[in-house]
């Protein structure tokens, strides 16, 4: 089934108001879960809306809690999340690098004991909307081995890079899992396969199965090696630099995705170059990179970023498409009240 | 064949000035080059020094090119590196990044028409002694084809972070391709397959060879879409923010790694967290994942910046492990002159 944006926003908000949630934080965090799901990205919204609610039920996440300075000097800032929000807590963060690098040309924000920010794009996309590049990202609870190792102790720590481009922003976000646990999650509802292996089953081989890696958390770091060394290093600076809990730390504290650090870096790409040639430089890599000849006759290649404004338009006229099951929990949700 | 590293660094040095190189950017060209070599990163020291020279001899790099200053604001700078010496042009710039950083928190300084920098941790390395955490990158000429493509028209785009840690300096450097052009080079000298595959060969199929993945160019990225998403904006930051050439024009100007351009980004981690705290938090990830389970009893888990401390103590007691070929070729070069 469809359902228009207006309404989803409508539903996930009162539920959230429900909870106890201050008007601007549950408006914040509809809106952007809505869009999430809005632009493609299901895993990151209408389909983690009833996990959210459990956090909050659950008293991980306060509802009350807003982003406290700890730190600043000149273009860097530090803040305690107070265990709020996700959302808010990060579009907080991020504005705040925005005005910093408006301030010096670039302004780094580190976060510490906030909750899950559901989408990383989310973020790079705000600073492109005001011309501005951004690299921002999150640790996570441990859900990989390391390279060589069985037992999960990696985050799969997302990150996004985002730039500026009035044609169609580039926007990577990437988790350092081959797979995010948001896509197993998907793959499971849809009942369907991974495209390639993404990690090992109970017998230690590798598996496309979503289930048994759900089960083992085995999973593949995205590039073996690579990917490990990533999330190891983006653990390292986000919880050093927010003096928050490591991957680590989260598990010994929450066994669960809460509490995490997180790091905002803006970039105010017009203190370096006109926009105007910023953009025509842009250009030139998109369509570079359009230009490819594809594997098979009549392939497509994409640049980061052009899938999600093709599911829009499409979801905006037809509605978001969702889950029955999901969205008939999260209308029991609002029924109900806590 | 072992030499030491004095030795090593003198003969690079002395070639260096033959060609016509000032005294100052011969010496740091040939203590850095020398130092990837002792730290096990022979791919980007002893091995490429001939084709550094071939690129002098090209009339590509230009050994009188010095940084010149284009635009500057605030914490934010951006560079020409007219042509010069990658090392050299790279290092003044991290440097840069690192003043900027002191004074602000952080720091960007954006490189345009400079040359191989040779190994990113190099810089990553630099700002930890300093204590400072830094993000660095480059672009290059392509090498792969991006995702679902044939032909190679993204560059691997290697990057760095590093974060200062007093047991050991946690730094990731990764090209984005699954295996380097440089770990390519390596096993073909050592004439062994790769570990996985790493590309596609003439017939399309997934192969270990080196030789014929320096042939076709048919590149697995790492975590194939991902790897090809972060290449396509990283060379989006490069180029733009430095007004210089993005991975394309590289190709189309020079078809092959010259005029690249490259990101410093420096932060400095006392203004947040006292180092300390940095440290201690920095340990407690790195010890997290220490005590991983190998997947074989008595495998081994490392770090990211590990082996390159035990490479090094070895190499510094036996000498630089040299290929003969390779040596010979360099020492050549010192009698015969320009």
């Amino acid at each position: 089934m469809r359902v228009p944006f207006a309404e989803v926003q409508r539903v996930l908000k009162e539920a959230l108001i429900r909870r106890g949630c201050p008007e601007d934080v549950a408006e914040q965090t509809a809106r952007e879960m809505t869009n999430n799901s809005l632009e493609g990205v299901y895993t990151h919204g209408i389909n983690r809306f009833y996990s959210l609610i459990k956090g909050i039920d659950g008293g991980f996440i306060n509802v009350h809690g807003r982003p406290v300075l700890v730190e600043r000097f000149a273009a860097v800032e530090r803040y305690d999340g107070q265990m709020g929000l996700g959302v808010p807590n990060a579009l907080f963060c991020l504005d705040r690098a925005l005005e910093l690098a408006r301030e010096y040309g670039i302004g780094l924000v580190a976060l510490r004991n906030t909750n899950h920010w559901m989408r990383g794009a989310t973020y790079g996309l705000r600073a492109c909307e005001q011309g501005m590049a951004a690299i921002c990202w999150t640790n996570t609870v441990p859900n990989m081995p390391t390279w060589g190792a069985v037992d999960p102790r990696l985050g799969n720590n997302p990150i996004t890079l985002a730039f500026p481009r009035p044609q169609g922003h580039v926007v990577v976000d990437v988790a350092m899992t081959q797979f995010s646990y948001g896509a197993l999650e998907l793959a499971k509802l849809e009942a369907r396969q991974l495209p390639m292996p993404g990690g090992y089953d109970e017998q230690g081989e590798l598996t496309t199965d979503p289930v048994q890696l759900m089960r083992t958390l085995r999973l593949l770091p995205m590039g073996y090696w690579k990917g490990a060394a990533l999330s190891i290093i983006l653990d390292v600076f986000a919880a050093a630099l927010s003096d928050g809990n490591s991957a680590g730390e989260i598990s010994k504290k929450f066994n669960n995705n809460f509490g995490v650090s997180q790091v905002f870096i803006a970039i105010d790409v017009a203190r370096l170059v006109s926009p105007e040639r910023a953009a025509e430089i842009a250009d030139q890599v998109v369509e570079d990179v359009l230009g490819s000849q594809p594997v098979e006759e009549g392939g497509r290649v994409v640049y980061p970023g052009q899938r999600r404004l093709e599911v829009r338009a499409e979801n905006l006229k037809l509605g978001i498409p969702v889950n029955e099951r999901v969205w008939s929990k999260i209308l029991s949700l609002g029924e109900g009240g806590a």
